[in-house]
């Protein structure tokens, strides 16, 4: 069904993580082995793989390598930890890796078990989103929230995929999301492998195709998600969703139970920023001038009055804390 | 006062038209000769002049040019109209040259009087709407509506530097304007060359900026502005008048009389689509995948009831109706 994008492959004979460097997409397809928990992290702050989902597979596997380099596991937790703030995946694989050790069980084989869960999450999230696509719908899409987001078929993307692998004619617009353009080279990249109909904007066109009327739904991942239904994703998420509701457009969240953080407030989530020579560079080039600085926010916060919708692994729920609770009993 | 950026300079001996090449800044300052009309032609259509009064100003030396060649000037004229769609100043300005040609006088001479009558209109537009700015606001813009986007001075920008040069604390956020990125390479670069602080970022992040509280207004150019108020802008700029409604930040657009179309209606207003190149590659880095296209709309339209009010040379008026047709009696 799907052609096995898998930006996460665990080699059993060699102990190495293989991920799919995203730095290099579109235009190249190289992976990035990692041999040691200090590698992954690397690999996870340096955006080699990034995707809340993603993530918190990499951190299990890079504590599962700490495991087997017999590396101490409490300072290999902490500086896998520290690699991104606001995901809140990271913090959720590692903690459930760090109680199976705690427990006397294997790391690795913990690490494994989140990565295949992973993929039935997003399996079940692409099968359950799928009924909200209606035949002949335009979806705007932001950042990437697919595949190479996760273990395998996405958040968002799963959505779309699940719609697509159902025989609905749908067409897919990809915000190309500035600063690292996930949405040009990632999101385009996987949709477009398997054949979706897929075509980038700028993300200052968006507004203008709904303007138009030309986008039926939005659906986009997220980074983290509190009880009461805030979302915290890519930067332009926010942007996005106060436009959807000015055109009385759906605008959809796709995540899994692991992206929900129901003990923290707004008060307590960090919303990462990055070097501003992601704004000032593309791709090797400087586009602001010498003595210019820029600000670069990775994320921002959507309040969940304009959220239509929150599609999890368990079913759609709607973002408030009564329903979002409901999920975890 | 200002350090002349003076994007269009008319050497009188040679006859020859001298423009910074706005497609080299911010890393090189650049100037491209035009000794024909059709050189003029290419400088627009290519963008080595941008901006809706430097557009006309040009075309008017374009068809001085056409004159001192002994070319033929309806031909010119046509040529020139026909270089891009959507800003009117070019319109205007090239309909100003052809009724002196029809009366006798001397294009070049019509040219040069479109020309400083430009500086000065920037000029009363900057006088006359920094009255809107607070000390200590801080002030988003898009694209570039400044020196570089006319004679001298600029539009929005032009608002911004009288507000500096009267001594307010002011800072000014640029969003880099994708695609082009002019808010990256040329507001940000003449703002810096003035002194006047100023920050980049990315497209995406103006509203989480403004739901910070971080924006205290916002000021765009026009590239066209029909009689009832709406607005032909750079992309994005609805986009950025729907959040600053949602935000409740005031939005002005600055422009002078000639960017006023007070006899088109929409469905007569052509919004220039470009080439998808300026999307899918960045400085020739091609960032979207082969295979997939994009599409490339350069402006957008921004309707009445999102615009706080319109700063041009003959004073401030809401957008509508009655207000505008006050402006040309």
């Amino acid at each position: 069904m799907t052609k096995d994008l898998r930006p996460i492959i665990w080699d059993d004979d060699k102990k190495e993580l293989i991920l799919i460097d995203q730095r290099k997409l579109p235009n190249k397809l190289e992976y990035f082995i990692c041999k040691t928990y200090e590698d992954v992290a690397y690999a996870i702050k340096d955006m080699v793989v990034r995707g809340a989902p993603a993530i918190g597979v990499s951190a299990a596997y890079g504590l599962a390598l700490a495991e087997i380099n017999g590396d101490d596991i409490y300072k290999a937790y902490e500086v896998l930890k520290n690699t991104r703030p606001t995901a809140v995946n990271l913090f959720w694989a590692l903690d459930r890796c760090l109680t199976a050790y705690k427990e006397g069980k294997s790391i690795l084989d913990e690490a494994k078990k989140i990565h295949e869960e992973d993929i039935e999450t997003c399996k079940k999230i692409g099968m359950i989103g799928e009924k909200l696509i209606e035949d002949g719908d335009t979806i705007l899409t932001h950042c990437n929230a697919g595949a190479l987001a996760t273990s395998a078929y996405g958040t968002a993307l799963s959505v779309i995929r699940f719609a697509f692998y159902n025989g609905k004619k749908i067409r897919v617009i990809a915000d190309e999301t500035r600063p690292r353009l996930q949405g040009a080279k990632l999101t385009a990249f996987e949709l477009n492998y398997e054949g979706i109909p897929v075509k980038v904007i700028t993300d200052n066109t968006a507004g203008f195709l709904m303007q138009k009327g030309e986008i039926d739904k939005i659906i986009v991942g997220a980074d983290r998600i509190l009880a009461d239904g805030t979302v915290y994703n890519k930067i332009g998420t926010y942007s996005l969703a106060v436009l959807a509701k000015y055109h009385r457009i759906p605008f959809y969240v796709a995540a899994p139970l692991s992206t929900f953080d129901l003990r923290s407030s707004e008060e307590d989530v960090i919303i990462e920023e990055r070097d501003e020579k992601e704004v000032a560079y593309i791709d090797g080039v400087r586009i602001v001038p010498e003595g210019v600085g820029c600000y670069n926010y990775a994320f921002d916060k959507t309040p969940p009055d304009l959220i239509t919708a929150i599609i999890t692994e368990k079913g759609i729920v709607k973002p408030n804390r009564d329903e979002i609770l409901k999920l975890f009993r």
